[in-house]
């Protein structure tokens, strides 16, 4: 069978076997197949959709383009967990060393800021020294040592997936369940895992914009999770906010440290509980995730999450002389104070459009090329619902680039509504989905 | 809005206007969109569909990628035809001198065989000396003289097409009716026409297989010829056995002597007088279809027709001496003679496969790079609804490949069914759409 009779095949709409997969994955990464021909296959997959097993052989291929860690030789049962990205979600920071502190190993491989949302590498390297391309024996040493590690994807990790979504990129074939399903899956399996928890946003600021669709992504990552034997737990949740009230590099990790400490709750304390409690579960240290989100709050509260989270920065290079004592961080070169000029609820947030002025400030890429300044963000300081008085001071913005700031200054009243009546608080966790 | 936004709109089912088809043509011809992001557009336009609208922009947008011939200098209303292409189909080589002989002016620009069908091209330039590579000016100083002229198409014409069709062919984006339509649209269009004739062929010998398919794709045709004020009108006609009895180029250039001559009554025969007939009326030499194809008719006895044939063939460097003794062309090395080893009625013929046998004898090509055998071929003796007796000579087979001949023998049996029962012959014209 050659390639245009696979292609002819999906468009078609009948399901791939799994050699005609492979042909198509290895073929594409080695070069055997041109482009235009796997957009045609993309294309064709985006518009007649792949079957659950389809999306395993698919992940399945993408996997084996390149390395699986073997991490068999560290005890303990290793569990990560994926978000699909939002804007202020900076849930890594803080469940990694919760989880590792109850036992549970969790080896993570993040990724960069994309579009409007942040990226957990970004993040940790706004730590002085922060090291995250490690080597995978340096991965492996801190991992064992720590109970935690957060890296980069390196290029012998599914090398088909960063040549197929550079390609997805430019074709118009990236929402697609099926095809960011084995994006996302090809990566977190080469990690060596035992089990995941996926975290899938939905609302204005998410990819998924609607809920039935963030459902039906879930549900192919959990079918393609256990065909692969992984333990795995999705949440459906709110993005119709930022998560928590820091948005930026260095802001977000200062809101993780306050949320280690137990110097802040809100509705990142309250998903870090959830999502940690069901990693601990999954990790076999609790028998109930109710019993992992106790084990998480006492970690809080006693400081051994903190305590970890200091170890791990160690352990990659990062100074913890910051984290120890943030206001010794560099300040921003410009503060603009946003202040309400009304009384009422706080009725919406186009949380897209938030994310999208965080990026202009500095705190993420308009270009690939683009420098990211860790100290640029916004400071959110209300959640839906909330009652704001005129004179409140609802936001502050963070930026060396003059012209930005005053350009975010001058369109944030775009980006909030209120309303005269009260407004109950949008429920964070949506639904769990096994 | 650039060309990943053009393809999502189309992804997503939406129709694209002028403006954004002429973006998506005249990018990819000058380079600028390159051939993966074109082929993810041909999938979405593949399997959503386009509207007769956007049909009629892509082939505007393809007919000025290249030049469009103006005939207003030469006088008389100019007719051509299109077939969508079957096995024996040699009625252009007839039906352009009945049409010009009737006072109807004849621009032909035609085709190569492809696949299990011939090629008006390849037929014509079995005729030692007929070159179908002429010149503008040639061509038009040939149509003005002699009323007909078959020429191949030039790079200048419709390059768009060229580009768009090979790309086509290598992403399963071949068998689309908008995508077909302009193909064949963008290329009559630039012959300079004032109407054209449509033989949809349907059958297991066409590439529209079904009927319903074939009047899709004359619908789109007509009103695409409609949308550039042409006269057209459209036969949907049968393809489930050759049409005549020869295959191959020299074979169907002496078939069409012979029913040019009046020495030969067959199916071929019926369709050119019907065809040559439609071209009559919508050239305005007669009023109505029935009184173009008694004319057709007339000019076929009077030897008119023949005469007109020599003339065009003389005047495009054929040598009529072949004409007019066809005895004297060479002969190939091998002849088979295929006979009946039943009592019965012919009740199928598989045409696809019998177009293929002749491919392999010599009459097409397998690859792109063959050459072609003009005495190579198949002479066919029957018709589905004949009586055949044990002994009967079904076919011939020639060709000066030894193994070929022998190969194509031993498995004519299979391309042909007998039946006990009488058989009616099938339909010849199913339709007429205008």
């Amino acid at each position: 069978m050659n390639v245009v009779d696979l292609i002819r095949k999906k468009r078609d709409g009948k399901a791939l076997e799994k050699d005609e997969i492979e042909l198509l994955i290895s073929g594409y990464t080695k070069n055997k197949i041109p482009d235009y021909q796997f957009s045609a296959f993309l294309m064709s997959a985006y518009l007649r959709g792949m079957n659950s097993k389809e999306t395993s052989y698919l992940t399945n291929a993408m996997l084996y383009s390149g390395i699986v860690l073997n991490l068999d030789s560290i005890p303990g049962v290793k569990i990560d967990k994926h978000s699909t990205g939002g804007v202020g979600d900076k849930t890594s920071l803080i469940i990694a060393p919760i989880a590792a502190a109850a036992g549970v190993k969790v080896p993570m491989i993040s990724g960069r800021g994309l579009g409007h949302t942040g990226g957990t590498l970004d993040k940790l390297e706004s730590i002085p020294g922060f090291r995250t391309n490690l080597s995978i024996s340096e991965y492996k040493r801190i991992l064992n040592k720590c109970g935690a590690v957060l890296i980069g994807q390196t290029k012998d990790i599914a090398p088909a997936d960063k040549m197929i979504y550079a390609l997805r990129d430019v074709t118009a074939t990236v929402e697609s369940i099926p095809l960011i399903t084995s994006s996302i899956m090809s990566k977190k399996l080469a990690e060596g895992i035992d089990g995941l928890v996926l975290d899938v946003k939905t609302g204005n600021g998410a990819f998924m914009k609607k809920e039935k669709d963030a459902v039906a992504l879930a549900d192919s990552l959990i079918s393609t999770a256990k065909a692969f034997n992984k333990k795995v737990i999705a949440f459906i949740t709110n993005m119709d906010q930022p998560l928590g009230n820091y948005i930026g590099n260095w802001l977000e990790v200062y809101e993780s440290i306050l949320i280690l400490k137990g110097e802040k709750r809100n509705d990142l304390y309250e998903l870090c509980i959830t999502l940690a409690g069901t990693m601990i579960f999954l990790g076999e240290k609790a028998k109930t995730q109710e019993q992992g989100e106790s084990i998480a709050e006492e970690l809080m509260s006693n400081g051994k999450a903190y305590q970890k989270f200091i170890e791990i920065v160690n352990a990659q290079g990062g100074d913890i002389g910051f984290i120890k004592n943030p206001e010794k961080y560099p300040k921003p070169s410009y503060k603009k104070v946003i202040k309400s000029s009304v009384n009422g609820y706080l009725k919406s947030v186009n949380t897209f459009e938030l994310g999208m002025a965080a990026v202009e400030l500095g705190a993420g890429r308009m270009k690939k090329e683009d420098k990211i300044d860790p100290k640029a963000g916004i400071i959110f300081n209300y959640k839906i619902g909330d009652k704001i008085k005129e004179g409140d001071v609802i936001a502050e913005l963070f930026s060396d680039k003059k012209k930005s700031i005053l350009h975010v200054e001058k369109r944030f009243n775009n980006l909030v509504e209120f309303s005269d009546k009260k407004i109950g608080p949008p429920k964070l966790i949506k639904k769990i989905i096994n």
